[in-house]
């Protein structure tokens, strides 16, 4: 692997990691939000892992233990979702000091709630002592014998959609650190409970969609990495801002678990149709798939890689 | 759950946790080494996770990134290796400071070289930045259209076996402790790199294991365990202790990966003609299970619950 230089992003490692793993990586896997696990006896699941850390990823001052476990399971379920997947179990290991404040069960009842919520039962789990609070869930799904939705698959004169306006997360973390805890309505939910869009995911596998990410590091950041992923450029003309939130946030803020995807213009009713009648948001048009991998436009302006990548080596 | 007392241990808060979560959770799920997962399109899988954090389970001035690596895979698979299930493949979430000398690429190397001899590939993998070193990983087995050994089918009259002499992982760290890093031969690699014995849990379940449990946290603690979950008592004559390892760190030393298995005395003599035409070393009797759960004894003496938990709450 060589002698890494310091700091490399997240992005960087996981190229890197990839290189000492060599081939042993199951289809999909480290390029994608999930990978696919084929079962010796029968069926394939799809699966992602995903990490949430306190003063990393969370911050205690505006969020409750509970929200700390409610954000690390529906962070790894959309993922799951990314790929169009169902969820069927996860795993939890919870790495946690001894506070004697109930830390540890406070997150725990935290992810019980979101399992409630998305019907994924915790299947297993594992907890450790630590210096800082750490949660990593494991979650895996099913496709019921459909393929998966990988970010490779943007062809030029898709057309790319979100499931939602963005920068909602962004913009209730600043509320949040103004006004301190307990701040109400949709604002603190964005952040401390945000939702991932598992029956989204799915309808927009069944309708079609070509390609699909989800908003977890930065609308921007993640719509890149979907056009690096498919060899594409793109030319967006709008992008929807959540109530609340400023522009860059809408461009740049993470965790708002907003799906974004890419369906063929021929496809796109048969995909609406499908949102609709499952009782979802319509979709909104970002713009279309263009076929030169170095065109990256939102209103004809270059649009930056806004968003958050974890600096590590 | 109610106000938890401070500092609960590792076994008391997975009852809680286990009341957290109310009914959503798998068969054999937190109460075993791992768990069984229906697959919606047919099979099943054996899953569990497990973590490393730097400082608690690991001391990077004994073992270096590498090895950090290789026993968290190895940890996590020696949960597979007690259910009697063969690993199909891993998923790594990685949490490393930014230290700027490949401290997280040398984890991933050591992953890779224990996925290697394990034959488990890694199909996933997350990477995060925090302040201290923390690895977790989790495994999916199968184990081939059979059913998993759980801990809790332990009758009396069975005869209570192991694969090896223990106690060699706890005397390699204080050897190491009091050389230095770079020790060379089986003291360094019993803590360095110990290997998850898949091998010895498949032709365990295959000759009719009826309860196993891999010695994780300390031979008298995980039998403990084992007994509990299987409602008996058990009646040891002998403990076998690894070379250079003392008594004590073969009754309560952690990590040595080597499995305690029950098996009817009528299936003996098959399920070690298994271990003999499978090249293992024949496993060492411990004794007998008994019918009285509150017989817990070594050598006509009451055995105390030796061995390591984490303190959580």
């Amino acid at each position: 692997v060589g002698s890494p230089k310091p700091g490399l992003d997240e992005d960087e490692m996981v190229e890197r990691i990839r290189g000492a793993l060599g081939g042993g990586i199951g289809s999909l896997g480290l390029r994608d939000d999930a990978a696919s696990v084929e079962v010796p006896d029968g069926g394939s699941l799809v699966v992602s892992v995903d990490s949430v850390v306190e003063g990393v990823h969370v911050d205690l001052s505006v969020c409750s233990p509970a929200d700390v476990g409610w954000k690390a399971l529906m962070g790894a379920l959309s993922d799951l979702a990314a790929m169009g997947a169902r969820p069927v179990g996860a795993l939890v290991a919870l790495c946690a000091p001894r506070s004697g404040d109930g830390l540890a069960l406070g997150v725990m009842e935290g992810v019980a709630e979101a399992a409630a919520v998305a019907g994924c039962p915790v299947v297993g789990g594992d907890v450790s002592q630590s210096r800082e609070l750490m949660v990593s869930v494991t979650v895996m799904g099913t496709v019921d014998g459909g393929q998966p939705v990988a970010r490779s698959g943007a062809r030029a004169g898709d057309v790319v959609l979100v499931t939602g306006p963005c920068g909602g997360s962004a913009a209730a973390l600043r509320e949040l650190r103004s006004a301190g805890l307990g701040v109400a309505g949709p604002l603190g939910a964005a952040y401390r409970r945000p939702v991932a869009r598992l029956a989204a995911g799915v309808e927009a596998r069944l309708g079609g969609g070509s390609a699909m990410i989800d908003v977890s590091d930065g609308l921007a950041l993640d719509l890149h990495r979907l056009a690096d992923a498919s060899g594409v450029g793109f030319r967006l003309t709008t992008i929807p801002v959540a109530e609340g939130a400023t522009f860059e946030e809408a461009v740049g803020g993470g965790e708002d678990y907003e799906l974004v995807m890419a369906v063929a213009e021929r496809d796109l009713d048969g995909l609406s149709g499908r949102f609709s009648r499952a009782g979802l948001a319509a979709p909104v048009r970002l713009g279309v798939i263009t076929a030169d991998v170095g065109e990256r436009l939102l209103g004809g302006v270059e649009l930056g890689r806004h968003g958050w990548q974890h600096q590590i080596g």
